[in-house]
């Protein structure tokens, strides 16, 4: 059912996804193995678009399909995840330009930070080439973007600047 | 055995890594799942300090075990992969300091560059808190190191800058 | 929190967790890569004991701690799911007995049997060697067996009997 | 490069493919996680044909493309590997019949059997499909296949028998 809504809710701009840390999750230091926040990173922004009405299934049915490569993912780690943890994912669209689509995102365990992330995510035709965003996809995201967008391109990457010696000072 | 080398090789301060793509690395858009992709570089990165005799086994039957967490992680994903593909993940050490320890990866099939990577890993004790880097690993990482470390901690997650619009223009 | 119920729900003896195909878990060939429905298989498990109160972290917060290995797992592969879908996965617990415990499960997608499945699951000491099923697992496990135990071992793993030729016969 | 050679070899009719475990294999028990031997298990069965010419994109580029889906699985687990450890995918082709190719499996580190595994593999169209396989590679198959087969079809899913209790037994 491709208008099918998501898992997660939104609260104004901001689409919360909870998840569900299993064993499938961890690796052998104890706690949630780093490449698996990729994953989760991308159920947020699965949900959040899906709930748009603009998911995966809906762009590939699109007269002129279309899909997503992710084009940049810059990650800090704060905190780790462990067995049955409880997590949310939270999302939010901060530019949707030309083919581009950015997300600022957060993993979060009850009032505790994990992680910080940031990616760009291109629009392409099923033969890799970039294409422009669906228009349905750029009026179902304007209510969800930032209203202040960066102004220069590299300040889009930065997460939460590292305060120098932070995790140096406690060796 | 704990001393017993990696599967890659080093060329200078450089180490390759070798790898294939299964189909447990695809996704349903035919290329490599780009999750994927964090678990090359850190197959990448593990052979790297196993070839240097300071793998993961080495370094948790220390006298006071240690392990690493991922702390930032800044991909850049140019090109996509395919099934059957054989790619080359190649790492540098650019930086050891402290508990902090920096690595510039990239990812390539032939002479196509597929990805960019920056990342920082913090060595901590198992119960998850920094520590200085063990003073046999740093010595052994001393000659693979970058000659110029990079003045300022924002540089250094400085993947190569995008050109505006390059991906956008062609939509 | 140790005694957190777990996502899914239990309709007689029969527990179902719901959950949502994203695109890690696909593969090039357009469908659900096979071995992640071994993930979905863990999640089910891992429900139905957390919602008894006898999940992972309970077992490891016992003063002798207690923890899981598959020692065996049986798979039939019927229809495949794709991007997008909404799965159920059912499972039911078989038999409870020294160190043994045997779960019956399938996924489904709405009144579609996907998978079939059968594992054995052995209770194990931290150190990996077998011991006894917790007894308040056992008691607390106890209404939700089998009444008829398969009385043979070797059946404990047929699957719904496959008729020869069926997959054959269409090519 | 289609007729590209796989990375193990053959022995006879058995094909041993080498793998390395790395953190992103295990899981918070300290041993690789279950649910990752089924990726093993492909890498040794896609290396096997990919060696024999058949592999998946020779498969995909024929005039009539065909495919595989894994209709059926079956695993013993005997021991846990670890971090770093060196295993091998031991593979032999048992029988190729109409639509059907099953495996025979063994995952070993050095004289220690680690698993067995049985597999059943539908040769599919794109569509999903069943369809027979390609004559071109019932041809390169059938020096390797198992000179009796077994009669009964249900026989071809018995891994080694389990003797009651023997898990049980150390509790």
């Amino acid at each position: 059912m491709l208008q099918e809504t998501g898992s997660g809710r939104f609260c104004g701009r901001e689409h919360t996804l909870p998840l569900r840390i299993y064993c499938e999750d961890t690796d052998f230091s104890g706690v949630v193995y780093h490449g698996n926040y990729v994953r989760y990173l991308e159920r947020g922004r699965s949900d959040f678009v899906r709930e748009l009405g603009v998911g995966l299934s809906v762009l590939l049915a699109l007269e002129q399909p279309a899909t997503f490569m992710v084009s940049r993912l810059d990650m800090r780690f704060l905190r780790p995840a462990r067995i049955d943890d409880r997590l949310e994912v939270r999302t939010r669209a901060e530019l949707a330009s030309g083919a581009r689509l950015m997300f600022r995102q957060t993993i979060t365990r009850g009032d505790e930070l994990l992680l910080e992330a940031v990616s760009e995510n291109v629009c392409i035709k099923l033969d890799g080439r970039p294409r422009r965003l669906p228009q349905m996809m750029v009026e179902r995201l304007a209510p969800y973007l930032a209203e202040s967008l960066p102004s220069e391109r590299r300040e889009d990457f930065a997460v939460a600047p590292v305060v120098e010696g932070e995790m140096t000072g406690a060796a």
